[in-house]
Formats: structure tokens, sequence, C-alpha cells
């Protein structure tokens, strides 16, 4: 009955992210789409534009997960540092890759030609494939069961895309949410007990105040259909006698 | 000449996150806070809801840095288990806080009065103090080098803001962003170099495109004002020369 279960790491390259100047983008659409192709986002971690630090956990993350991927860190300019310190971690040369090389030259002819600096997005771990964009002239990189990807959240997107229906996953996890005008530590003991009722399911509780009002949504998460609509159909249920209306699909 | 730099690194907890359900908004806004005490975000690292990822998570990164911040899974239904997780990594007990048992009550009185569900947020590993909040009931919780802050990113601001000036750090880092309408792969070397004329600095480059062009910003970081200020200026300068004006304040 035990199924095997397929995860994937992610590693945020970027002084950026650390010093609270940008935002990431990346976490939560490389995990949706990880979830579509029935692989479950284990962790992630942030680290910032240092080759040994990068290294390290890339090396970690790669041996405790099915799939790695990493955002941010390949431009042209010298803090980008990510194909360095993969290539570090895997003990490997960087080299510059033909096919990299000519989609830059491509990309640059209408735009004042190939430069050595334009030239670092060319290089890869040595034995790396590309993974084309249409978007930027320089390609994310696949090494192995490593998947370099850009930082800029439209690009990762359409490296994502490229990759959809490539990689070897379980089942996808499904998930139902259902909302509640409701203060959840009104309900935490029915929740539990739901849970706890529907074996394979898990029920998440994420409050929120709107309109000056307290409220929860409830996330049913599980890789069998009928179980999850089951465990929602007794959630649902449960909550209305307790005297708590459910809103359709969240709030 | 050396200086001691405080670090911090910051857990994330719940599985909202790593399904992508939830986009994190705490990253950011704990890193810029962090800047303004003198302490630098080291590391960020997001874990599921699993008492033993969590546990060993902290340790790791207790020892790793001066101050270990979490966010999330200090509510008060059966999928918040920061605080046991925490204890759990600490080998302590989990009692009762009689001063988080009373703002509790007191901020129930109104709203139905407590209950076992609320009273599960009065729950701190044995020896921690309270971190208030004027905004929830739940107070965020200290225990020694170790701070547990709400995931509701209003609730986790009012807790930092509550620690303002209260942990011992080092000279803020500063930092000074330009923009520039040009690709940044065609200054790439110009900002290589300007980086190392200036020693105790350094430049980030963060490419975007906007309205149909190709810009990036340039952000200058170091703890020196006046050689924050210096390398900014020759960058600006040399940008000029290249025929590149800059927008003061970034784009």
């Amino acid at each position: 009955m035990s199924e095997r279960i397929w995860t994937a790491a992610l590693l945020v390259i970027g002084d950026e992210i650390l010093s609270g100047r940008t935002q990431d983008r990346n976490v939560a659409p490389v995990a949706a789409w990880l979830n579509l192709q029935g692989i479950r986002l284990g962790e992630v971690r942030m680290v910032p534009d240092d080759l040994d630090r990068i290294a390290e956990a890339v090396n970690v993350l790669r041996a405790g997960h099915d799939y790695l991927f990493t955002t941010g860190g390949i431009g042209p300019t010298h803090d980008d540092i990510t194909v360095d310190a993969i290539a570090r971690a895997l003990g490997v040369a960087v080299v510059v890759h033909p096919k990299a090389r000519a989609l830059l030259e491509s990309h640059y002819a209408s735009r004042g030609g190939i430069t050595e600096a334009r030239l670092r997005m060319a290089r890869v771990p040595e034995g790396a494939e590309l993974i084309e964009n249409r978007l930027s002239g320089a390609p994310g990189i696949r090494c192995g069961n490593i998947f370099i990807l850009a930082g800029i959240p439209q690009v990762a997107a359409l490296m994502l895309e490229a990759l959809s229906g490539q990689l070897e996953g379980g089942r996808p996890m499904l998930s139902r949410t259902i909302g509640c005008w409701v203060p959840e530590s009104e309900v935490a003991d029915l929740l539990g007990q739901t849970e706890r009722d529907h074996p394979g399911c898990q029920i998440g509780s994420y409050p929120f105040y709107k309109e000056g009002r307290a409220g929860a949504n409830f996330v049913v998460r599980g890789v069998e259909a009928e179980a999850v609509a089951a465990c929602l159909a007794d959630l649902v249920a449960r909550l209305d006698a307790a005297g708590y209306p459910v809103v359709a699909e969240g709030i």
C-alpha cells in the first residue's frame, strides 16, 4: 500500500533576497508546478551569493531529495556565480555549452552583438543540458537531478513550462479549500478530530482578518481523490452542524 | 580592523508555504528589520509542519547563527506544532505561561471566552519569555536566542516592533540603489571593476524588463557610509561616461 513519494528541494540564491530588497516570488509557483508533476516540495533554503555556501547547500539538498531546483544567479554580472558554485559542488569543470553560445549569439545579434559578459551565460557545469526559454536568450541548465532556473519569475516560469511532464513523479497532491467566517480557535477540536477520522488526508487551517472579521480557510490535502472528497464533505457537515456555514472554494 | 558580524537565520514553518498555497511574505520584512538592528539575515529555510524536521532545522540554525527567528505554526489548531518542535529541539518541557494565559483570557473575554484550543496559544517551551503584540491575543515567544513569531505578516511585524532595539548587533548594513535603462550585460565588466576598486562594498545587479525596455537596478552595500557613498559616486560616473545616465534611487 505504501507509495513512493517524490520530493524536491528548492535553493533560492541571492543577496537581494536575504537583504530584504527583493521579495522572493518563485517559491510558490515552483511548489505549485511540482505538485502537478507529482513531486512534493520538501524544503526550501535561501542563501547569499557565496560560492561555498551555495555549493554546500547544493550537496546537502541533492542528496536528500529526488530533485533540486535553484533560482537566481545565472545572469552576466560578477555576482552571478550559481554555475560556478554548482560545478564546484559536483566536482566538474565549467565549460561553454556550444548550443547556449549559439542561442546567445542569435538573441544578441540585433541587440549589440555577443560580448564576453554575455558569454558568461553560456557557461555550464560540464556534462549539463540546456533548458530553453523563449523570453531571454540565456537558457536554464540541467545537471542530472539539478535544475538551474533564472531568478526573474517570468523567465523561471517559462523554464518550468519547458520541463512539464519531463520528470518522473508520483501521484499529484490534491487539495480542496473551503472558507468559513469563524475564528479558527472555535473549531480547533473539530478540525483535529476530522483529520484523525480521515487517514491519508491532512487538514490545514489558515486564519485571516478581513473586513473587520475573523475567518479561516481550511485546506484538505491528499493523493486519493475520493478520500479528499469524503474528508471535505465531512468537514463541511461538521462546520455546518456547529453553526458555521461554509463558503465553497475558500474566502 | 575586523569587525564582529552578527547573523540571524529565519525558519519559515508551514505546509501551506511548501504546497504553494501561500506566498511567504515574512522573509523580506524580517530581513529589512534585522538590517536595522545591525544583524544580517544569513540563511532562510522553509520546512513543513513536521515535528522532527522543524526540530532538526532549529538545532542546526541556532548553532550556526547568533539568532534564530521562526514564523508560523503558533495558532490554536492541530497543525500548529512550532512550540512542541522547539521544546523538543531544546530538550525542555512545554508549559503554560501564566502571563500568556492571562493575556488570552483577557483577549477572549469579549470573544466567547477561553477554551482548551485557545489555551494552546499560551503553551511555551519551559523558561521562555513572551513577545507581546497588540493585534492578536497570542504572544510571540523568546527562548534564549530563538524568537518565535506568528505566520500572519501583520502580527509578525508587530512582534518585531516589540523587539526593536533589544538585540545586540553590529553596524547596520547600508544600501544605496540607482537605476539605469541598460541591459546589465552591457555594463557587466564596469560593475565588476567598480566593486573590485572599492573594498568593503558589494554591488548587486538586478535586471528587469519594464515598459518594453531592459533595465537594471544596481545596489551598493556596505557598513561604512563614506565608502558606500564613494563607491556609488564612482559607479554613477562610470555609467554616465559609458553613455548610460542614471536614475537616482532606482527604477
